[in-house]
């Protein structure tokens, strides 16, 4: 396949490891990269080193005009500072702040209040854009995809998300998408991304899945500062709360939370797009999809292996249980942005060919 | 996608069971298949339960003028009768043999001289074929695949076979397959098939894989009269021995080798084609890739569990090990023909946008 140019938006823990782990893989060229206070462009291929270095610590201050947020603290598996950071405020000892940080520090950057709209108008020169950005609202990533649509850009759009309505609000646009053009692949990182994935790989011994199992461990100690977006959005999925009620809870009621269960957060039952991008892509039904986890936040070891089991019918007549673990050792954030590049790929193959609308990522695995 | 129309070469283990398990999957339409004395072809689709019950017990005696047999008993994961049944006689009790019986005995079949020729007169009405002969020589497959493309044929190929060399063979005439219009993709089965594939995903936490382990387990005792073809082959990577030495065996000599080894056979550093595979799909270097298993003849009990373990290094600099393992309760007959199905159907993709010659299964995983 011929080389990818991508874009990033958002420069927080994802797309700054984006553009890091890019460099290890072949035929992947960083072109474009905004936060909420700058845009650096170079078609030949963005000095990463350097950037990585000027956005080091950065932080949304919350949104622009433009919408756009320094990260994609909405994933499960985001690291850098979150969307939520930027509605509490800055909190964190080693972030840059302010209108003199992140892309416009760097020699590549140029300040602009637009920085989303300044990405798209190069977007003719871009194979695929990660979406690094938090998703406060639920159609936040929907209404970016549409923005790129009404410009007519011919490529992929990729997020790292997980919750399962957004899936449906991009189905809703899938007409607009594939109109423009666009291959739209969500839900790309950890979980569902790479999970997915491994669910339908694990399901061809069988002709008919009975149940996938996926439970996931973090260990965030390390991590917690930059992560408080990620924790607050799990904490809406702990018994008796729910989005609108984590996002009210004051940062020192997360710290009572958190300190209420000693640091570790147990999940059953998650709304988690794995459910609905397994039936998309034909593996089983959503309701056979069993999502759950742990979160240490006073750790980096991490409280349970992440682990996909698939339980399922041979043609044969057996039943079974084929299995995929991470190990510990691999952090989220490794496990975010192999896959989320793997993806790209695929994807970028995918549009090339006219293949335009709405993928889940395990609908981009071998025809399964 | 639309559907996909295929053709099987070869009805003994599995030819068969290809047959069985397209029933369970969405859009594959079988339109042909052929054994040593004749086809059956249905553009609208061929009674695969009438084919099947005709086809019980098939078992090769010997190649045709045509050079098809009726099995793929080169695969590791081969399950019926096997071209070494055919060199060494026919010595089980339930199978079907002479010119009477097979594809011929079934209402929709012909009996042909010439049923590979016979597919490929058919093959504009073909998106793809799946070849589930036997390998007796290192070049069969890739002398049938320079038949297609002789003939023009433009659409996907498909083997299950394991072998590392073939693989050379067939990049050796991979001008001529993309001139056809040719996308070949070799080893689909479970190994390397669904085990390199499980490699590439797990390989995605990682930015530098160490090593690849793939140990796979095998119980035959049902069906060990069915794969003395397989088992020859797998003789041939015990210490010692050779293909060729493996093929000058005779019957009793296998039977007093497998005695002295009560049944057991281990295999450790084999020719098999994960490897090279892997290495293809950029995965890792072919010395970093092991691959041994454990084959009990006398158990249907797998002997050790098929594992497959990658190690590598993270972005952020920590060393792990993923892992995929298949239940023991998923037959090996399970784990070839699901896998190779989802193949196909990526191999259809890929041939209808152009993207023709040699491709290994990990290769067809998201651009990993």
């Amino acid at each position: 396949m011929d080389d990818i140019r991508f874009a990033v938006l958002g420069t927080g823990g994802i797309g700054r490891r984006t553009l890091e782990v890019a460099q290890y893989k072949d035929g992947l060229t960083p072109v474009a990269a905004c936060d909420r206070n700058g845009v650096a462009v170079d078609h030949d291929g963005l000095d990463v080193e350097e950037l990585l270095a000027a956005t080091e610590g950065n932080i949304a201050s919350g949104p622009t005009d433009d919408g756009v947020e320094t990260d994609g603290g909405a994933s499960r598996d985001a690291g850098g500072a979150s969307a939520d950071d930027a509605a509490g405020g800055a909190t964190g000892s080693v972030k840059q702040t302010g209108d003199g940080a992140g892309i416009v520090a760097s020699e590549q950057g140029e300040p602009t209040e637009t920085p989303i709209d300044d990405v798209i108008s190069e977007s003719d020169g871009i194979d695929a854009v990660v979406l690094a950005l938090p998703n406060l609202e639920h159609d936040f990533i929907p209404r970016v995809a549409e923005r790129f649509a009404a410009a007519d850009y011919e490529g992929v759009l990729v997020d790292v998300l997980k919750r399962s309505r957004v899936i449906g609000m991009l189905d809703d646009r899938e007409e607009t998408l594939v109109d423009a053009g666009i291959t739209f692949v969500c839900g790309a990182g950890a979980t569902p991304g790479v999970l997915t994935g491994a669910a339908a790989l694990a399901a061809q011994s069988f002709v008919e899945v009975e149940s996938v199992e996926i439970r996931w461990g973090v260990g965030l100690k390390s991590g917690y500062e930059d992560n408080r977006g990620t924790v607050r959005e799990d904490i809406a999925h702990l018994d008796g709360y729910d989005m609108e009620r984590a996002r009210e809870l004051s940062e020192a009621e997360i710290e009572a939370l958190v300190t209420d269960r000693d640091g570790v957060l147990e999940f059953h039952d998650m709304e988690h797009a794995d459910d609905v991008l397994l039936e998309r892509a034909g593996i089983c039904d959503a309701d056979d999809v069993t999502v759950g986890g742990v979160l240490d936040v006073r750790s980096d070891k991490k409280p349970v292996t992440t682990t996909v089991r698939v339980t399922g019918r041979t043609f044969d007549g057996e039943r079974g249980t084929n299995t995929f673990q991470l190990d510990d050792a691999t952090s989220m954030e490794a496990n975010v942005n192999g896959p989320a590049l793997g993806y790209v790929k695929a994807a970028v193959r995918r549009n090339r060919t006219g293949d335009y609308g709405v993928f889940g990522p395990a609908e981009l695995m071998p025809g399964f």
